[in-house]
């Protein structure tokens, strides 16, 4: 159930079955010379709604902006300030509060998003917590998961790529996009085959390292058919992970 | 051509030949008994695809959630605070700008964020204005157009919808979502047939003058065959009006 | 009844016969060669003073800078960024609520303004909405009228400047400050006499495209005698608008 | 010379003759059973006037909105958070440092001010002192100060009021707006004759020390005469200071 | 007692015999040819560790980092923009005050704090006084106190420099660093002896005024004996003042 | 080398041999029944002394409040929210860069801070990023380091507390306090022995979670001596580690 094909009397009545919600949070950023700049907003989006579908939860907008300054020396990246990213962040989780929505499962696609999501739930959290125990609204529970750290959604990306996996513009995520576009599948050589790694600075700084945009990687082993894999494996962990989170206290 | 489907190596080749960008903006807001939240994101999103992939301009990918505070009286709206809202799109605006854009077409699905993106272009603008002259950067341009003033548009609407039109959760737009979702096609019975209208203030406000969301509409006319045909219509009518925005001084 | 002239204990027995205030908002810009930089911020002060008088509601003090980035190519101009004058609206806003005031009545010079205190009035209404419902204080209710807009007030100034009314350092504004002070009246050759249109950006193409900061009026038309018959005009109709505001829900 | 009542042209030619400005700042507060809420702007408003005439300088549009959130508990008082005048101070100053001003004397007419102009002063000042040397653009110049510090201004109002002139709602202050604005007097009798003092803190606490919101003044005292008397001293003292502020490096 | 040396259980039963705790409060930046970059935290430090052991009250930790804009031309200088200052004093109040301290006392060591610090207050007092009467919470109440201005010790240093005190790096200041850290004292050769003294205005204006940071002081006079002497007497001073603050309305 | 204990002169004679510094960065939060509410900014405050003294390398004033929100609810802990942290970083850097420092080893002693100050990181980068290539300014290099992170000291902690260490308040970090601080040494029974372990979410469900404060550990096995240990451990790795920092591009 996708939360932008519903109507409001539908949420509504998913609101007397579970407060929980998956909200897709990604980036639009260069994925090196064969990867889509929407590949990380993407690939949670996609494995959200394979999982939602099957498993019949409620899954957000997808939030396809989010901090990649680092990538701003290649075209095409978009970026929000960390202070922004902050507020966006808050805004999202304070209206779905006021519906009643009690636990929100941050579902993101993108390592550069990480200590900016998790600094934005202090910031929400503080809220609260500067405020003396005693309100009778029930708080709001954040919780934040990357989708390639899901139980075994590691190991099968090494197990398909025993080599060149990378950490940017990565063989698999590069792959989950040509599996569910494959009108977007593009075929780029690349030299070195394997890129570079390095520490991620400033954008220039950045485009300096790695010249294509990719860290570690070659993804150009990416296949829509390995993609499949990795979105079915990842929808069914992703299934389970939320499940433990409702239930968590 | 869709920005999130490129990759930054697309994107630098498409600047060679233009400097400019259609970047679909909406809201995540409630859309009455049968209209989907994302109404007013999905409208500009599926004709700026039309158009894009007719004329072969680029779309970047889509501002989903905006200034809808007045719809949170209804589960799964979700707003941005026009602060935050002005500071979102002015870091798209700058990271567009970085590689090169000079013209974008802000390309808008919802009357409540006319207010907030004009004052985001003046914000955007007033660090421009408040230096002297003589900066050697080439300016940025920004311009709004709401989908339903493109030219025709509304006349179309209009006669497909002679009556109960309306103002919000229209059946125009509910029909543009119909044919671009059909399985999200919903019926449902509404009544009175034609809501009331009234001024809009808070979300409490909203929800007493407007009981089911609607306002001046009565969207159970909407089907996807008049949806295809305001879409076709409007992608026509974006084409030639951004043509003309990256003609104008 | 002129708030700033009024002793708070005056303006607690005025809240004790009604809610609502009407505040002048304008700008400090420049108005062409005869125009007043203060043409904005005084037009409607000088309005609301005369309605007031006459119909003994209270004015308060003027919000005499706004959001006037593109005119900052001009010597004498100030503005306020759109974040900051949101900021600012909100304060006084809360200010006056605090008080018990409930409606308020922002009467405006600057076509400029709108986006920015229309989005501040969002700002505003946000703090309720995101909330649930059942706060048990009265809400506070903005309204936003242009003072050319009033009934029968543009009709008057097309008839009094049939032609080069124009749409910025317009004659009726002009004459309006020619009529409260005849001391600053200016005779200014102009050329062309009706100046040109266009777009409005930044300060540096604003300034490129109207060299003398006129947009399409001829000013030099202006007199106090017609000037006195706007301010007549449009004193009977915010009394009247204003009236209207106070009796809605 | 008033900047509102001048044309662009005008002031474009002053600036060729001075780069200072005159900006008269106060607030809009209660002042006790018989003072304006508009004092604290007025008075600088009229003083500045008054010397602006005299000795041709340039005079700019009063920020008639401050710092007074300890006034709150009054009916009719308006105040900005420091952090909302902080913003908006910077505004000014950035716009009119735009036009060629480098010597902006803010003429203040409220002790509640001085902490929040002085910290936006230097939140100006950082912006160029956190860059390293060599910009090439002059910079701004910044001084506040008091109406009633000025030289022989103080001597003056005790002088004339050697009992009961307080700190707040002052008898001299009453007396020049009186002088100014004759139709304004009120006459109230006050209990006791000269109000308490005591540290300010926040509105209620203020409104329990002060019950009728004046500070150890006596301002039944006020008379237009007497405020003509401080307003001419005041208005010969301001354009001495400011012609030293403009000589000073 | 020193917060930051204590446990939560500590501080917990401290709060049932106090509401209160002294804040040092300062600046890191530069003091002259033989002064400390942090002389302005650690004098208020050292005087309230002092006075809190003596007099058994609670000393929080110290604030360290503050407004030094001006004096950024000189390395190792670190200054907050104001906007920034604000918010952490906000941050630190709000803390506090949730753990049930009402009296704050901020014990200052650096000028160019005073103004920022007393904005700060009217942002935290701005939160109470914008709501109507009637919150339940006891509220919190700030303080600023400077150290060279408690009762007496301002007549010592005069005493003890009777030329060349001066107002910033002074002889005071450099000599209750010696005392506490003997280590860190320097023998530097001035010239002039006495440093000239002028407005303060931005970092480069600020190094042009005064080349070696000083403004009319000769710290070389410094000793530790001397700085011994001040400690001293400004901790019996700051407890007799603490006091007062304890137990005033 | 300590900035806060040297002189300007200093600081610019070490500029000229390097462009490094090290800055403590912690937090003041609860540290369980016998913890020290500043053990967190103290043990990197500590160890990069020790560190600096032995290396002769420079270290700045300490950071010493952080983001603690989910230790409200324990008396003493003091925070900051996220975004005025982000704030006072990218200050406390521009202030830094000013001078010529080039690269910034902020040291850190406190879990909840890691997000924050790395989203810091990227808002001080995205001002840089989001321009053009070609700012022929020094770029500023920042990194993030835990204390409990150098090489060897996790085993060490390990080693010494093979059972209880834990994660809040843990043995080690309070042995290091009590080595540098054996006057503050507190001997409190607790029960269990060793704390339990979960999520961290605000500061009223942190408190229902771990009644004392720790989260894991058995701190009553601090002691001076495993914390000299520590220290001499850390101080070592912590200036190989530097150097290398010093060292990369």
């Amino acid at each position: 159930m996708q939360l932008h094909q519903s109507s409001w009397i539908e949420v509504d009545a998913y609101l007397k079955t579970s407060k929980g919600i998956v909200v897709p949070i990604g980036s639009t950023e260069q994925h090196g010379p064969n990867g889509l700049l929407g590949t990380d907003a993407l690939c949670p989006e996609v494995i959200a709604k394979r999982a939602g579908d099957e498993a019949g939860f409620l899954v957000g907008p997808t939030f396809n902006v989010g901090q990649a300054q680092h990538h701003l020396g290649f075209a095409g990246t978009i970026s929000l300030r960390p202070s922004t990213m902050i507020a966006a962040i808050y805004d999202w989780t304070a209206s779905l509060h006021r519906h009643g929505f009690e636990k929100i499962y941050w579902f993101n696609g993108h390592g550069g998003n990480i200590a900016t999501i998790t600094a934005a739930f202090s910031e929400i959290y503080a809220d609260v917590s500067l405020k003396r125990t005693g309100a009778n609204a029930a708080p709001v529970r954040c919780t934040l998961r990357n989708w390639w750290e899901l139980s075994g959604v590691g190991e099968l990306c090494r197990e398909l790529f025993p080599v060149g996996e990378g950490s940017h513009a990565t063989a698999s995520e590069v792959s989950v996009t040509y599996a569910a576009f494959p009108d977007a599948i593009k075929r780029v050589e690349m030299s070195p085959k394997i890129a570079p790694t390095g520490p991620i600075l400033d954008a220039d700084d950045y485009r300096r390292r790695f010249p294509d945009g990719r860290i570690g990687s070659d993804p150009s082993q990416a296949t829509p058919e390995k993609g499949e894999r990795i979105i079915a494996a990842a929808a069914r962990a992703l299934a389970a992970d939320y499940e433990r989170f409702l239930a968590s206290a």
